[in-house]
């Protein structure tokens, strides 16, 4: 028998809590004036996302010996802000599907998405006030902004084919890791933890998060994307400056740049397209380049974690980055 | 000389306060990173809305011998959550017009609007949490679950002449009412006011905020709308179920309700029927009607601050209900 993945095993480790926010999540995002909320809330909570920033909450405060009972709040409030974050983005990038199924702006409306979002967020908020801890509120304030900040950022520099990795990296803080981070940093913070062992958690997550986004550009342009129930080539199609992408174009020659422009920063695609994007890339050995950013990152992630007494949970956590980065080739 | 609207007085009483407000909503409506935030956030902060939430806190911290310095966060904390709302229901409404000038979503694009939106409600956030006030929190993060379930619940309701009145003031107490009264309450408790006053700020609130909302929708049908900046007949068009609408469908006859039915609910809308539908208003009285209900909930807004003590401010707070109600005929 092989042996489990590290998100499995984590779930299997912290199951009971993770039944526990499970039973949170479903109690607050009901909503007994608008039935619609539920409606929406159900669709994306049923579709069975992995959970992996509640856990890494829950598995962070274990790590530290937590005994708050606030530490299942905490969880909980860190998926709903990725879930009211994924009905906004959903909207803004005009997505028809989401981990393989329809998404909730192509089955109600736009506008639900945008205000069932909006709900979302306020539950999250109303769950972090319950824990008291004025900490915690201040992480994840910070980590609000920093994500809608990020999230204006990919907008502005969307299609804008002079965009750097630096300005990629910023974009990618924002939108994906400073919730990683700070899902890590508080399940530290509510235990209790010392200050080197609550940074050693921020780091964690904010290397985690950027791996993980890496990897997700990765698998966008690697063909093994349909069997994660994303459509291979949505970023091409959706002229994403992701990181392969900025790759190739740091190497194109003039031929190829004439075609980012058509087709990236004009946007005019044509039947064929994606299937040369593929071979300029596969051209210049962009995908073993950025995998190599990708387990750049993880190797971070991992390393932040040695202060750390060893245990299962620790050594779970190590494990995960190379998982990340592994299901992306 | 006549005496000034009381929303001008209030300005003058609170003048360095507000100075104080504006300058805290000018530094954090800022953002290095995305020069798109201070932009969209610009268009709407400049074009100059009343800054009536943010008065109504400082007014009732003033009234409660306030000595905090955080009544100005609190006040710049209001007026984001305020125009973050307003961002995301011109993205909801797919509006045109705001304040006599084109709106963001038609400046920039819904993307823009919405992530922006989110980023001034990470903004308010982070303002709220330096207060280092729990009981704040805890205020304004219920508001903000109430604001956000009566936007949906007006989303659902859209268009559905069966709609009651009991259903649009529950709609009305979440999309204005709890904004107005959370704004009252928070001046109250961070000046460390007895209980009983707390919760008169927070009545006065809640009823100015329904008596607000109610003039509003009468001014959509009352004809003297061009100089409010707003587009006569704009709710028809949009098919909004407000009070006079309800009112008038209330009273109809069988060929009046097929009227309603083609141009509310189905959405058939063709010339002269904006006239048409304030002649059946016009018939039925319901212009003094709905005037009735915004006088009642003025009244009541009144009357919820005479436990306070005789002060400017405080007469000039029992003046506002009378003036919005004024505007609207």
């Amino acid at each position: 028998m092989s042996a489990p993945k590290p998100h499995d095993r984590l779930g299997q480790i912290l199951a009971d809590e993770m039944g526990a926010v499970n039973e949170l999540i479903q109690a607050r995002m009901a909503s007994e004036n608008a039935p619609r909320i539920p409606e929406v809330t159900a669709h994306l909570v049923n579709a069975g996302g992995k959970r992996l920033r509640p856990m890494l909450t829950l598995a962070s405060a274990a790590l530290c010996n937590n005994e708050s009972p606030y530490h299942i709040h905490l969880a909980a409030t860190v998926e709903f802000i990725h879930t009211a974050t994924l009905l906004h983005d959903d909207v803004v990038d005009e997505s028809a599907q989401r981990r393989g199924r329809p998404t909730a702006n192509l089955l109600w409306d736009n506008q639900s998405s945008v205000l069932v979002g909006d709900y979302l967020f306020s539950r999250s908020f109303q769950l972090m006030v319950e824990t008291g801890n004025m900490r915690v509120l201040d992480i994840l304030a910070n980590a609000s902004a920093t994500i809608a900040e990020g999230e204006v950022l990919q907008l502005t520099v969307a299609q804008d084919l002079a965009t750097t990795e630096d300005t990629y990296i910023k974009v990618v803080r924002g939108k994906t890791a400073a919730l990683f981070s700070a899902a890590c940093k508080v399940g530290g913070v509510i235990a209790g933890a010392d200050e080197k062992i609550v940074s050693a958690l921020e780091s964690y997550g904010d290397a985690l998060g950027i791996s993980f986004q890496i990897a997700d550009d990765l698998l966008d342009y690697s063909g093994h994307a349909a069997t994660m129930g994303k459509n291979v080539g949505d970023d091409f199609r959706e002229r994403k400056m992701s990181l392969p992408l900025i790759k190739a174009l740091a190497q194109s020659d003039a031929s190829e740049l004439d075609f980012w422009k058509r087709t990236i920063a004009k946007g005019d695609q044509r039947d064929g397209d994606l299937e040369q994007a593929l071979e300029i890339i596969a051209k210049y050995g962009v995908i073993d380049a950025t995998r190599a950013d990708a387990t750049f990152w993880a190797e971070k992630s991992k390393s932040a974690l040695e202060v750390l007494p060893q245990s299962e949970i620790r050594d779970t956590l190590i494990a995960l980055p190379d998982y990340v980065v592994s299901r992306a080739v």
